[in-house]
Protein backbone atom coordinates (compact mmCIF):
# COMPACT_ATOMS: atom_id res chain seq x y z
CA UNK A 1 0.00 0.00 0.00
CA UNK A 2 1.57 3.17 -1.12
CA UNK A 3 2.42 5.82 1.61
CA UNK A 4 0.00 9.01 1.67
CA UNK A 5 0.93 12.61 2.33
CA UNK A 6 -0.55 14.58 5.55
CA UNK A 7 -2.28 16.53 3.14
CA UNK A 8 -3.45 13.46 1.17
CA UNK A 9 -5.57 12.36 4.59
CA UNK A 10 -6.25 16.24 5.14
CA UNK A 11 -7.94 16.62 1.95
CA UNK A 12 -9.96 13.51 2.13
CA UNK A 13 -11.34 14.59 5.71
CA UNK A 14 -12.04 17.96 3.91
CA UNK A 15 -13.94 16.29 1.38
CA UNK A 16 -16.03 13.95 3.33
CA UNK A 17 -17.11 16.51 5.77
CA UNK A 18 -17.87 19.13 2.94
CA UNK A 19 -20.00 16.24 1.25
CA UNK A 20 -21.78 15.45 4.57
CA UNK A 21 -22.60 18.82 4.92
CA UNK A 22 -23.66 19.54 1.91
CA UNK A 23 -26.39 16.69 2.76
CA UNK A 24 -27.19 17.15 5.76
CA UNK A 25 -28.20 21.01 5.08
CA UNK A 26 -30.46 19.64 2.23
CA UNK A 27 -31.95 16.91 3.98
CA UNK A 28 -31.16 16.71 7.53
CA UNK A 29 -29.35 14.76 9.94
CA UNK A 30 -32.07 11.72 10.22
CA UNK A 31 -33.04 11.20 6.48
CA UNK A 32 -29.13 11.15 5.74
CA UNK A 33 -28.20 7.76 5.34
CA UNK A 34 -24.01 6.71 5.48
CA UNK A 35 -24.85 5.17 1.63
CA UNK A 36 -25.93 9.30 0.99
CA UNK A 37 -22.74 10.64 2.13
CA UNK A 38 -20.75 8.23 0.50
CA UNK A 39 -22.37 8.59 -2.92
CA UNK A 40 -22.21 13.02 -2.52
CA UNK A 41 -18.54 12.91 -1.66
CA UNK A 42 -18.04 9.85 -4.66
CA UNK A 43 -15.30 7.37 -1.97
CA UNK A 44 -15.74 3.80 -1.12
CA UNK A 45 -17.11 2.64 2.65
CA UNK A 46 -13.57 2.29 3.36
CA UNK A 47 -12.53 4.95 2.71
CA UNK A 48 -14.72 6.94 4.57
CA UNK A 49 -14.76 4.70 7.48
CA UNK A 50 -11.28 5.04 7.98
CA UNK A 51 -11.63 8.76 8.92
CA UNK A 52 -15.13 8.25 10.88
CA UNK A 53 -16.61 5.28 12.00
CA UNK A 54 -19.85 6.43 12.00
CA UNK A 55 -22.21 9.24 11.04
CA UNK A 56 -22.28 11.15 14.45
CA UNK A 57 -18.84 10.99 14.32
CA UNK A 58 -19.07 13.25 10.93
CA UNK A 59 -21.89 15.06 12.94
CA UNK A 60 -20.06 16.04 15.95
CA UNK A 61 -16.96 16.98 13.25
CA UNK A 62 -19.15 19.13 11.22
CA UNK A 63 -20.57 20.81 14.94
CA UNK A 64 -16.70 21.45 16.04
CA UNK A 65 -15.61 23.13 13.01
CA UNK A 66 -18.84 24.93 12.41
CA UNK A 67 -18.73 26.81 15.64
CA UNK A 68 -15.33 27.10 15.95
CA UNK A 69 -15.35 29.20 12.13
CA UNK A 70 -17.83 31.46 13.63
CA UNK A 71 -16.28 32.25 17.17
CA UNK A 72 -13.09 32.60 15.34
CA UNK A 73 -14.22 35.17 13.12
CA UNK A 74 -15.54 37.25 16.35
CA UNK A 75 -12.36 36.67 18.31
CA UNK A 76 -10.70 38.20 15.18
CA UNK A 77 -12.36 40.86 14.87
CA UNK A 78 -13.08 41.98 18.67
CA UNK A 79 -9.57 42.50 18.84
CA UNK A 80 -9.76 45.31 16.89
CA UNK A 81 -9.25 48.39 18.71
CA UNK A 82 -11.70 50.07 19.14
CA UNK A 83 -13.99 47.29 18.82
CA UNK A 84 -16.50 47.45 16.01
CA UNK A 85 -19.54 48.20 17.54
CA UNK A 86 -22.31 45.03 17.17
CA UNK A 87 -24.02 46.03 14.25
CA UNK A 88 -20.93 46.25 12.17
CA UNK A 89 -19.28 43.74 14.09
CA UNK A 90 -21.87 41.08 12.72
CA UNK A 91 -22.85 42.03 9.37
CA UNK A 92 -19.05 41.83 9.15
CA UNK A 93 -19.12 37.56 10.76
CA UNK A 94 -22.22 37.00 9.45
CA UNK A 95 -21.51 38.46 6.36
CA UNK A 96 -18.11 36.27 6.11
CA UNK A 97 -19.58 33.18 7.46
CA UNK A 98 -22.89 33.48 5.16
CA UNK A 99 -20.81 33.73 2.01
CA UNK A 100 -18.98 30.75 2.21
CA UNK A 101 -16.01 31.01 4.85
CA UNK A 102 -17.27 27.09 6.21
CA UNK A 103 -17.58 23.48 3.75
CA UNK A 104 -17.83 26.33 0.69
CA UNK A 105 -21.36 25.95 1.33
CA UNK A 106 -23.83 29.22 -0.08
CA UNK A 107 -25.25 31.48 2.74
CA UNK A 108 -28.56 29.50 3.03
CA UNK A 109 -27.54 26.08 2.89
CA UNK A 110 -25.33 26.56 5.58
CA UNK A 111 -27.46 28.52 7.38
CA UNK A 112 -30.00 25.61 6.63
CA UNK A 113 -27.04 23.53 8.64
CA UNK A 114 -26.75 25.10 11.32
CA UNK A 115 -30.92 25.25 11.58
CA UNK A 116 -30.53 21.68 11.43
CA UNK A 117 -28.25 21.05 13.86
CA UNK A 118 -29.94 23.29 16.41
CA UNK A 119 -32.57 20.40 15.51
CA UNK A 120 -30.50 17.72 15.83
CA UNK A 121 -28.87 18.86 19.43
CA UNK A 122 -32.74 18.55 20.81
CA UNK A 123 -32.22 14.84 20.82
CA UNK A 124 -28.56 13.99 20.87
CA UNK A 125 -26.84 14.16 24.15
CA UNK A 126 -23.20 14.35 22.51
CA UNK A 127 -24.19 17.05 20.09
CA UNK A 128 -25.68 19.38 23.41
CA UNK A 129 -22.66 18.70 24.74
CA UNK A 130 -20.35 19.98 21.67
CA UNK A 131 -23.20 22.82 21.38
CA UNK A 132 -22.94 23.80 25.41
CA UNK A 133 -19.30 24.59 25.13
CA UNK A 134 -19.35 25.91 21.86
CA UNK A 135 -22.28 28.10 23.28
CA UNK A 136 -20.46 28.92 26.03
CA UNK A 137 -17.04 30.07 24.79
CA UNK A 138 -18.76 32.59 22.28
CA UNK A 139 -21.02 34.11 25.28
CA UNK A 140 -17.79 35.00 27.11
CA UNK A 141 -15.51 36.17 23.92
CA UNK A 142 -19.07 38.59 23.68
CA UNK A 143 -18.95 39.29 27.13
CA UNK A 144 -15.55 40.88 26.92
CA UNK A 145 -16.30 42.80 23.98
CA UNK A 146 -18.84 44.01 26.20
CA UNK A 147 -16.38 45.15 28.57
CA UNK A 148 -14.29 46.10 26.03
CA UNK A 149 -17.18 48.41 24.95
CA UNK A 150 -17.68 50.13 28.61
CA UNK A 151 -14.03 50.32 28.31
CA UNK A 152 -13.18 52.78 25.16
CA UNK A 153 -16.85 54.87 26.38
CA UNK A 154 -19.42 53.66 23.85
CA UNK A 155 -21.52 51.83 26.54
CA UNK A 156 -23.19 53.29 29.25
CA UNK A 157 -25.74 51.35 31.02
CA UNK A 158 -25.80 49.26 34.06
CA UNK A 159 -27.03 46.21 32.14
CA UNK A 160 -25.06 42.75 32.76
CA UNK A 161 -22.47 42.23 30.03
CA UNK A 162 -23.67 38.50 30.03
CA UNK A 163 -27.21 39.69 29.24
CA UNK A 164 -25.85 41.65 26.42
CA UNK A 165 -23.50 39.12 25.05
CA UNK A 166 -26.46 37.14 25.27
CA UNK A 167 -28.72 39.24 23.06
CA UNK A 168 -26.61 39.75 20.19
CA UNK A 169 -25.60 35.83 19.97
CA UNK A 170 -29.61 35.80 20.02
CA UNK A 171 -29.46 38.31 16.93
CA UNK A 172 -27.49 36.66 15.38
CA UNK A 173 -29.19 33.22 15.25
CA UNK A 174 -32.01 34.73 14.79
CA UNK A 175 -30.32 36.19 11.41
CA UNK A 176 -29.40 32.65 10.23
CA UNK A 177 -32.84 31.07 10.60
CA UNK A 178 -34.14 34.21 8.42
CA UNK A 179 -31.32 33.27 5.86
CA UNK A 180 -32.30 29.51 6.11
CA UNK A 181 -36.22 29.89 5.97
CA UNK A 182 -36.35 32.44 3.32
CA UNK A 183 -32.59 33.44 1.92
CA UNK A 184 -32.89 37.26 1.64
CA UNK A 185 -30.41 38.28 4.86
CA UNK A 186 -28.03 40.76 3.45
CA UNK A 187 -25.13 42.15 5.53
CA UNK A 188 -26.74 45.62 5.01
CA UNK A 189 -29.38 44.56 6.69
CA UNK A 190 -28.35 42.97 9.68
CA UNK A 191 -26.17 46.58 10.11
CA UNK A 192 -29.09 48.85 9.39
CA UNK A 193 -31.67 47.08 11.37
CA UNK A 194 -29.17 46.85 14.39
CA UNK A 195 -27.72 50.26 14.47
CA UNK A 196 -31.48 51.79 14.30
CA UNK A 197 -32.30 49.26 17.45
CA UNK A 198 -29.31 51.09 19.01
CA UNK A 199 -29.76 54.54 18.26
CA UNK A 200 -33.65 53.90 20.50
CA UNK A 201 -34.21 55.68 23.68
CA UNK A 202 -34.82 53.48 26.91
CA UNK A 203 -36.96 53.96 28.81
CA UNK A 204 -36.95 53.66 32.63
CA UNK A 205 -38.92 50.59 33.96
CA UNK A 206 -41.78 51.49 36.39
CA UNK B 1 -74.51 8.02 16.83
CA UNK B 2 -74.91 10.74 19.73
CA UNK B 3 -75.27 14.29 18.49
CA UNK B 4 -72.23 15.96 19.47
CA UNK B 5 -71.64 19.48 20.36
CA UNK B 6 -69.18 22.11 19.08
CA UNK B 7 -67.69 22.67 22.11
CA UNK B 8 -67.03 18.74 22.16
CA UNK B 9 -65.46 18.74 18.87
CA UNK B 10 -63.36 21.67 19.43
CA UNK B 11 -62.26 20.21 22.67
CA UNK B 12 -61.47 17.17 20.88
CA UNK B 13 -59.47 19.29 18.35
CA UNK B 14 -57.31 20.84 21.35
CA UNK B 15 -56.36 17.78 22.20
CA UNK B 16 -55.54 16.31 19.72
CA UNK B 17 -53.21 19.50 18.78
CA UNK B 18 -51.90 19.63 21.97
CA UNK B 19 -51.18 15.74 21.99
CA UNK B 20 -49.22 16.22 18.87
CA UNK B 21 -47.26 18.94 19.50
CA UNK B 22 -45.71 17.36 22.63
CA UNK B 23 -44.68 14.45 20.39
CA UNK B 24 -43.35 16.56 17.66
CA UNK B 25 -41.10 19.03 20.54
CA UNK B 26 -39.90 15.49 21.88
CA UNK B 27 -38.92 13.45 18.81
CA UNK B 28 -39.34 16.24 15.58
CA UNK B 29 -41.81 16.07 12.95
CA UNK B 30 -39.45 13.45 10.98
CA UNK B 31 -39.70 10.61 13.75
CA UNK B 32 -42.97 11.34 14.91
CA UNK B 33 -45.56 8.34 13.81
CA UNK B 34 -49.37 9.26 14.14
CA UNK B 35 -49.14 6.03 15.55
CA UNK B 36 -47.28 7.95 18.19
CA UNK B 37 -49.68 10.61 17.77
CA UNK B 38 -52.75 8.30 18.46
CA UNK B 39 -50.89 6.54 21.39
CA UNK B 40 -49.80 10.15 22.70
CA UNK B 41 -53.62 11.78 22.92
CA UNK B 42 -54.87 8.03 23.92
CA UNK B 43 -57.80 8.16 20.76
CA UNK B 44 -58.51 6.04 17.76
CA UNK B 45 -56.98 6.51 14.59
CA UNK B 46 -60.95 6.96 13.79
CA UNK B 47 -61.19 9.38 15.85
CA UNK B 48 -58.33 11.78 15.10
CA UNK B 49 -58.54 11.00 11.48
CA UNK B 50 -62.42 12.99 11.55
CA UNK B 51 -60.34 15.85 12.29
CA UNK B 52 -57.08 15.43 10.67
CA UNK B 53 -56.66 13.13 7.18
CA UNK B 54 -52.70 13.09 7.94
CA UNK B 55 -49.87 14.53 9.97
CA UNK B 56 -49.60 17.01 7.36
CA UNK B 57 -52.75 18.82 8.44
CA UNK B 58 -51.65 18.27 12.20
CA UNK B 59 -48.02 19.60 11.34
CA UNK B 60 -50.12 22.58 9.53
CA UNK B 61 -52.23 23.31 12.20
CA UNK B 62 -49.87 23.55 14.62
CA UNK B 63 -47.91 26.00 12.95
CA UNK B 64 -50.89 28.74 12.07
CA UNK B 65 -51.43 28.32 15.73
CA UNK B 66 -48.38 29.08 17.07
CA UNK B 67 -47.20 31.77 14.57
CA UNK B 68 -50.63 33.27 15.69
CA UNK B 69 -50.41 33.34 18.90
CA UNK B 70 -46.86 34.92 19.05
CA UNK B 71 -48.34 37.62 16.02
CA UNK B 72 -50.89 38.16 18.38
CA UNK B 73 -49.29 38.72 21.43
CA UNK B 74 -46.71 41.45 19.52
CA UNK B 75 -50.20 42.91 18.02
CA UNK B 76 -51.95 43.60 21.46
CA UNK B 77 -48.56 44.93 23.17
CA UNK B 78 -47.85 47.11 20.32
CA UNK B 79 -51.56 49.08 20.23
CA UNK B 80 -50.51 50.55 24.19
CA UNK B 81 -50.11 54.32 23.63
CA UNK B 82 -47.14 55.02 23.64
CA UNK B 83 -45.70 51.58 22.43
CA UNK B 84 -43.87 49.64 25.07
CA UNK B 85 -39.78 49.88 23.66
CA UNK B 86 -38.52 46.36 22.16
CA UNK B 87 -36.54 45.28 24.98
CA UNK B 88 -39.77 45.54 27.48
CA UNK B 89 -42.23 44.42 24.68
CA UNK B 90 -40.10 41.06 23.72
CA UNK B 91 -39.58 39.99 27.31
CA UNK B 92 -43.20 40.74 27.41
CA UNK B 93 -44.80 38.58 25.06
CA UNK B 94 -41.89 35.81 24.64
CA UNK B 95 -41.82 35.43 28.71
CA UNK B 96 -45.85 34.94 27.92
CA UNK B 97 -45.46 32.39 24.78
CA UNK B 98 -42.60 30.60 26.95
CA UNK B 99 -45.01 30.32 29.76
CA UNK B 100 -47.09 28.20 29.04
CA UNK B 101 -49.74 30.09 26.49
CA UNK B 102 -49.34 27.71 23.22
CA UNK B 103 -50.58 23.81 23.74
CA UNK B 104 -49.66 24.29 27.14
CA UNK B 105 -46.22 23.91 26.76
CA UNK B 106 -43.38 24.08 29.80
CA UNK B 107 -41.14 27.27 27.70
CA UNK B 108 -38.53 25.06 26.61
CA UNK B 109 -40.71 22.19 25.60
CA UNK B 110 -42.86 25.50 23.27
CA UNK B 111 -39.55 26.42 22.22
CA UNK B 112 -38.00 22.76 20.95
CA UNK B 113 -41.23 22.66 19.16
CA UNK B 114 -40.63 26.05 17.52
CA UNK B 115 -37.02 24.87 16.37
CA UNK B 116 -38.47 21.38 15.07
CA UNK B 117 -40.69 23.73 12.54
CA UNK B 118 -37.98 25.88 11.65
CA UNK B 119 -35.58 22.16 10.54
CA UNK B 120 -39.31 20.65 8.92
CA UNK B 121 -39.65 24.04 6.85
CA UNK B 122 -36.51 23.57 5.30
CA UNK B 123 -37.85 20.46 3.59
CA UNK B 124 -41.62 20.82 3.45
CA UNK B 125 -42.97 23.05 0.82
CA UNK B 126 -46.42 23.68 2.01
CA UNK B 127 -44.93 24.63 5.63
CA UNK B 128 -42.54 26.45 3.85
CA UNK B 129 -45.65 28.73 2.52
CA UNK B 130 -47.38 29.03 5.77
CA UNK B 131 -44.28 30.50 7.44
CA UNK B 132 -43.36 33.00 4.89
CA UNK B 133 -46.89 34.53 5.42
CA UNK B 134 -46.58 34.16 9.36
CA UNK B 135 -43.65 35.73 8.71
CA UNK B 136 -44.34 38.85 6.23
CA UNK B 137 -47.28 39.72 8.63
CA UNK B 138 -44.99 39.57 11.71
CA UNK B 139 -42.97 41.47 9.56
CA UNK B 140 -45.56 44.23 8.60
CA UNK B 141 -46.41 44.37 12.53
CA UNK B 142 -42.55 45.52 13.49
CA UNK B 143 -42.39 47.86 10.80
CA UNK B 144 -45.77 49.35 12.11
CA UNK B 145 -44.68 49.14 15.77
CA UNK B 146 -41.42 51.14 14.24
CA UNK B 147 -42.82 53.89 12.28
CA UNK B 148 -44.91 54.39 16.05
CA UNK B 149 -41.68 54.85 17.68
CA UNK B 150 -40.73 57.71 15.42
CA UNK B 151 -43.88 59.52 15.89
CA UNK B 152 -43.54 58.92 19.72
CA UNK B 153 -40.23 60.69 19.11
CA UNK B 154 -38.29 57.82 20.85
CA UNK B 155 -36.43 56.80 17.83
CA UNK B 156 -34.53 59.00 15.79
CA UNK B 157 -32.68 57.21 13.05
CA UNK B 158 -32.86 56.95 9.56
CA UNK B 159 -32.43 52.92 9.46
CA UNK B 160 -34.87 51.63 7.14
CA UNK B 161 -38.10 50.36 9.42
CA UNK B 162 -38.47 47.28 7.61
CA UNK B 163 -34.76 46.34 8.72
CA UNK B 164 -35.69 47.05 12.22
CA UNK B 165 -38.23 44.84 12.09
CA UNK B 166 -36.30 42.01 10.50
CA UNK B 167 -33.31 42.61 13.85
CA UNK B 168 -36.29 42.93 16.85
CA UNK B 169 -37.67 39.30 14.77
CA UNK B 170 -34.08 37.83 15.04
CA UNK B 171 -33.57 38.65 17.94
CA UNK B 172 -36.84 36.97 19.11
CA UNK B 173 -36.06 34.40 17.20
CA UNK B 174 -32.06 33.85 18.76
CA UNK B 175 -34.10 33.45 22.38
CA UNK B 176 -36.39 31.06 21.51
CA UNK B 177 -32.99 28.80 20.00
CA UNK B 178 -31.32 29.29 23.54
CA UNK B 179 -34.19 28.34 25.63
CA UNK B 180 -34.80 25.64 23.17
CA UNK B 181 -30.73 24.21 23.11
CA UNK B 182 -30.34 25.59 26.93
CA UNK B 183 -33.81 26.33 28.75
CA UNK B 184 -32.62 29.12 30.94
CA UNK B 185 -33.74 32.24 29.24
CA UNK B 186 -35.58 34.22 31.66
CA UNK B 187 -37.56 37.72 30.35
CA UNK B 188 -35.00 39.49 32.88
CA UNK B 189 -32.18 38.24 30.69
CA UNK B 190 -34.06 39.41 27.34
CA UNK B 191 -34.89 42.81 28.62
CA UNK B 192 -31.82 43.87 30.31
CA UNK B 193 -29.76 42.44 27.51
CA UNK B 194 -31.45 44.52 25.24
CA UNK B 195 -31.93 47.79 26.81
CA UNK B 196 -28.33 47.23 26.95
CA UNK B 197 -27.70 47.37 23.16
CA UNK B 198 -29.88 50.00 22.87
CA UNK B 199 -27.66 52.19 25.16
CA UNK B 200 -24.83 51.99 23.18
CA UNK B 201 -23.48 54.59 21.20
CA UNK B 202 -23.48 53.86 17.12
CA UNK B 203 -20.46 54.83 15.26
CA UNK B 204 -20.49 56.50 11.96
CA UNK B 205 -19.97 54.55 9.24
CA UNK B 206 -16.48 54.92 7.61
Amino acid sequence: MARVTQEHLDARRRQILDGAARCFARNGFHATSMQDVLKEVGLSAGAVYRYFPGKDDIIAAITEETFGVIRGAFQEAARLTPPPTPDALLARVLGGVLAGRVHGLEPRTFAALVVQLWSETLRDERLAALLDEGYTLMRGAWTELVDAYRAAGILESDAASDHMARAMIATAQGFIVQEALFGDVRPQVLEEGLRGLMAMKTQKIS
